[in-house]
């Protein structure tokens, strides 16, 4: 079960004026299952987004990333059940054929409309059903209608993920609200799979890009649940324009710091609830690295961490087997690394040091923290000043029985 | 329950002239276990080896690294139940005392001395009870213990690990014979956990040294079952001398090529043996990647498949998902990667080229691959003329139980 994510009510949701979404059940793998969500935007909407760094990217990725380019956005369709990744030539056709329809239906042009999808791999996109389905989720549009968007995106989550926050710019409130999607596949590069947040803030297209990549660095690339980096990540950021302050242009200003601040922490919010529900997750881990060179090995050392099956076996298992975390640290790849100068905290609990064990160390009060649910691990390498937090979870029975499962 | 290794008989295994081992039970973790090795070698034996490039490195790797370079080595201590890493200074001086201990009943130096140790990391070694145990060891010492000496090394292995080979060198019959453990933290980096080859071949120390690298990266270095490189990582091959044939002084020579193949043999094979007793494992997995532009990125793919969480849950449920491998490949870090040129076979089955599905590929026939024991997954790149080969397991409910409670 999803680790500490409160309950989810569509009135947390704050709708924001210019964007309208509707949903419906397309039929695309399962029948009776919302699969389909069009975001419909107002003319004038910036539109920003970071793609996955997968080099088999799906299908959708490379249309979206064209269309952004190029045009002026005025829908969003996504698609779950069906990631219509690894599918060649054919797989390019059926996201343009998904645009054209999306666009007729909403009178712009196909390359207006950015599309995205997320399921399983290679297997042909059932472009038909889309089709079929889109006049539905066109009717059914309307501003306050985030709630039902978050749940039409999952799939092998269990619980929704959504979040919202206000903040004053030039004297006007200025709405941010996002979904995202992902529990499985996650080790996102750029991006996760399936972020969308959007605002009513007044912002140049330039500097929300800007925005967007700052925020997917301090929140989705911040996340791991296994390692597998997707085929279809994406992280859009839109910005409809509506809130009435004077137009954000600098990247300097004060009022670019603090939307940025706010996307950001809408961002971080969704990411964490990814790893919260991480497939088979029973405890959120903090992974924190200080006092490291460079960013680059405070993350080497993180991830090291994070994607070691045997440290998260251990925390599944609440059991303080935290030699495992120092083997971690070792193989990292630093090599010049003084494994004397380290030490290793689990929360406050001083555990390591001096390249052993801290004498002051009992098991008791390892053990009372891997009872836990929330856990950090705190690593402070003393060669600089450099610090990077990763955030993931734990290696369940359940995560073995929800992939040995997915296409049945 | 391990992947089609044959059960290993006393017969087998062919002794080494100049090469003597005894076992004892020290109750350094459990009463009533083989948890003690001592292999005692006549004067005139080489010694070779490569360790763990983890900076965590155990205090035993440490010592014997020093050992190996600066004396003339006599015998070798292995105990389980205790890695001795992550221990600090302790763990060198209690490794040290093993050494001195086993001199003093040997009459040999401390520095002649190798010890290794394996087990949990990070809690101090019980020297005590290996001192205690080490006189029935010595007294416990003899030509053909080879059977009972891959038994006492084992830790969470289900089966013991040994092969001999022989060969023709200079007119004489040389014997190569080898014992190794290891079955999670598995990811070897210049060495495995435990690995030793004996041979009775007579050769100087130099090419000794050659060797056991080449044989190491033909070798554990090319298996991992779970990506966690060990603290512990120790991979040593003894030359007795005792064959009679006129020594091998030249690497360039056909004598040294013909030992360096059995050496290699024999190492692979053990490699393998760990490879399919990997913890939980149900399926022994080839990783062959083909026509790379150098070795560096063939191995990067290699690994990438071979440590995907994603992949190895597929494969423990013969599950033919196989949109997962594509991704791997597209997340392994090969830039200018054009997916499009690439075909990816299991076994003789075409499964995706042109960036999709192959036009021909059926799930029918990857089914039938994906139901067997033994499955090669490969991966043409068409890029160049490099190759790598990877082994490793799939992914089931059993290694997480193991490493939810390997201490309990």
């Amino acid at each position: 079960m999803p680790v500490n994510i409160p309950p989810l009510t569509p009135e947390q949701l704050l709708p924001i004026a210019g964007v309208a979404l509707g949903i419906a059940e397309a039929g695309i793998k399962k029948a009776n299952r919302k699969d389909l969500l069009v975001m419909v935007l107002d003319e004038g909407t910036q539109a920003a987004g970071v793609f996955t760094q997968n080099r088999f990217c799906a299908a959708p990725v490379t249309v979206a990333k064209q269309h952004l380019a190029h045009a002026a956005i005025c829908a969003l369709v996504v698609n779950t059940g069906n990631a219509n990744a690894g599918t060649g030539e054919a797989g390019i056709q059926h996201a343009l054929a998904t645009c054209a329809e999306a666009g007729r239906l909403l009178g712009c042009a196909t390359q207006q409309v950015l599309p995205f999808s997320t399921g399983v791999i290679m297997e042909p996109l059932p472009v038909d059903k889309i089709v079929q389905g889109l006049p539905a989720a066109v009717a059914n549009c309307k501003a306050d209608n985030w709630f039902n968007a978050a749940h039409a995106i999952m799939t092998t989550d269990i619980v929704p993920k959504a979040a919202s926050k206000q903040v004053q710019i030039g004297g006007k409130t200025v709405t941010v609200t996002g979904i995202a999607k992902g529990s499985g596949m996650i080790r996102p590069n750029m991006a996760t799979m399936l972020g969308y947040v959007a605002t009513d803030a007044v912002i140049s297209q330039p500097l929300l890009q800007e925005m967007a990549r700052y925020a997917a660095d301090h929140s989705f690339n911040r996340i791991t649940v296994d390692g597998d980096t997707s085929t279809n990540d994406a992280f859009i950021v839109l910005a409809t324009g509506k809130a009435g302050h004077a137009e954000i242009t600098r990247q300097d200003s004060s009022e670019f710091a603090q939307l940025q601040q706010t996307v950001t922490a809408v961002a971080a919010e969704l990411a964490k609830m990814i790893v919260r529900d991480g497939e088979g997750a029973t405890k959120f881990i903090t992974v924190q690295i200080e006092a490291g060179k460079d960013a680059g090995e405070c993350a080497k050392v993180a991830y090291a961490i994070a994607h070691s099956p045997l440290i998260k076996t251990a925390f599944f298992a609440s059991d303080p087997n935290l030699g495992r975390i120092l083997a971690a640290i070792g193989y990292a790849g630093i090599d010049d690394l003084n494994v004397d100068g380290i030490q290793l905290y689990l929360d406050d609990v001083l555990v390591a040091e001096k390249g052993g064990r801290a004498a002051d160390y009992r098991e008791a009060d390892g053990q009372r923290v891997m009872n836990q649910a929330e856990i950090t691990i705190r690593v402070v390498l003393n060669r600089g000043s450099a610090s990077t937090t990763v955030w993931t979870c734990d290696f369940s029975y359940d995560y073995v029985k929800i992939n040995a499962s997915y296409r049945s």
